[in-house]
């Protein structure tokens, strides 16, 4: 089959092999896959990963290795996790921290960039009628814009700031203010804000807004190392700074303000995948502007150099 | 009147001004002070302060200049940040993180390592007839320790691990163990950690530690910038790292790992003295063993000396 391989170097790979399902595991007819920035930070060795690249994806369930055949048939997207389903962690319905958990295209576990992918039947869920393939596979971001909500209470009066207007700014600036949050979108570039306003969030340019310890919520999410520090200036004292980005590059922090204004630092990463899904089909957000490209997985080279551009957003792939 | 100064250089001044209380304030004639490691980088150019330094002390109130007398003659303590009391902050109690705020020896007001200091009347609390001079000057760093119960839930069942066997290790540890929390105290002196073991803390030198991500909390109190990555290497997923340390040195961090864990980063400084001054009032923690030596004022540059010695806990100022 076709795959999105990484080994050293990124590559297309047509003889590569198809999956079997083990044993409570589906095998997926891939449909659509997303290229997310991650992507390629691994492509720069981040997580020392090798494998078929991939987590962002929507198929059809083409064979399930499983007495209960329900998911046969239907299309699926795939929370991203795969935990072991027995310690603490799992029992909590927190597979995204499972010392032994296995991750879709990023650890010990090969991703969906290709025609098939095998996973297992928990991790699947249905993908609601109304919504297409390309807003289906924007849930495991927008799963992770909702993290935030799982992990912190904000009030509805309390002011929240968004901190770059990439995907995952975008995403997050989206998910939050359809939840009846007071949100800002910062970022530099005015295209990409505009994406957000148009669908009601409020924006600023970052060369407009004036940087003042003064805001209860701060979402880092610039995808820099450098936007930790502006954040921190930006968020009150005994206020909270979420920090989205991961970013391999180490740089020189003083930790002495996070002291003095006795700021909570809050690291978010994935989400669940049921409240995306729920968000998705109410179709109160719209992901199609987002999409700069799609591409067949033949030209997926291209897709990952068009992915590199400055203005682009999200890139798909189709199989 | 004597006074310690640092105005570039650290001095023991003999004919500074006696200070007069303004409306509002009491003058108090200082009994005793703490020398704190935040004097030590006070005199390192931290916060760039100039003036009489110290913030831990208890005295007699001598003068009032207000209607309201009941203080006059009373021993007391002051919680060191003196507030507007005319904003949000100060409304809620938070006085510490007013944006106006004078904070003794610290940052806009002379300090307390002097023969008398003028105090507004609300920062003052009467000591209990039960705790000493020597006790009662600890309730500074006590409050600080028992800010981490203001500003988290720690749940009974919860395991916590302190980092640091310094003052402010012990002291947080005494604090958080008196409160029936699951603490273990780590550092690397027998002798230091034995204060806390002969208090019921249990303790463990770091050597005989195994790092590994499964505390629940983690109190960075070393005091060192490099306790940061050793707390968060003890941090377990979703758990909770409370930064104690205001060390004015920076350094090259990666961040990731508080993005993939999770991590909650809580910086934490000062807390109120009503409930220090209710547990020295319980005298269920005693802090003689912590007190390495007491100076007269007259030889205070010979205790910040001592205060530099490796073994050195708490140095306290007689006036």
């Amino acid at each position: 089959m076709k795959a999105v391989v990484f080994d050293g170097e990124l590559k297309l790979v047509t003889d590569y092999k198809k999956p079997e399902p083990k044993v409570g595991e589906a095998l997926i007819k891939v449909s659509m896959a997303g290229i997310c920035n991650t992507d390629l930070e691994l492509t720069k060795g981040y997580m020392g990963y090798k494998g078929i690249l991939g987590h962002e994806f929507v198929g059809v369930v083409e064979e399930v290795n499983d007495k209960d055949k329900s998911l046969l048939g239907k299309r699926v997207v795939g929370e991203i996790n795969c935990g072991c389903n027995n310690c603490q962690w799992c029992y909590q319905g927190l597979q995204r921290h499972c010392p032994n958990r296995q991750t879709l295209g990023i650890w010990q576990k090969d991703g969906c960039m290709a025609q098939y992918v095998c996973m297992p039947l928990d991790t699947l869920l249905e993908v609601p009628e109304n919504v297409s393939d390309e807003q289906a596979v924007f849930v495991e971001p927008l799963a992770a814009g909702l993290e935030i909500l799982e992990q912190l209470h904000i009030q509805p009066v309390e002011k929240v700031l968004i901190l770059g207007d990439g995907k995952l700014g975008l995403t997050t600036a989206l998910a939050l203010n359809v939840s009846n949050l007071d949100v800002l979108l910062v970022g530099k570039h005015q295209n990409k804000l505009d994406i957000a306003k148009n669908q009601g969030v409020n924006v600023k340019l970052l060369s407009d807004l004036v940087i003042k310890k003064e805001w209860d919520f701060v979402v880092e999410a610039t995808g820099s190392i450098s936007g930790f520090e502006t954040a921190l200036n930006l968020t009150k004292p005994r206020g909270t700074l979420v920090l989205k980005s991961t970013v391999a590059a180490s740089k020189e922090f003083n930790l002495a303000p996070i002291v003095i204004d006795e700021i909570k630092v809050q690291g978010s990463r994935c989400g669940q995948f049921a409240p995306a899904l729920r968000l998705l089909k109410s179709e109160k957000i719209d992901f199609s502007p987002l999409i700069s490209a799609v591409y067949s997985v033949d030209k997926a080279l291209e897709a990952f150099e068009k992915n590199k551009e400055k203005d682009t957003l999200k890139v798909l792939l189709r199989f």
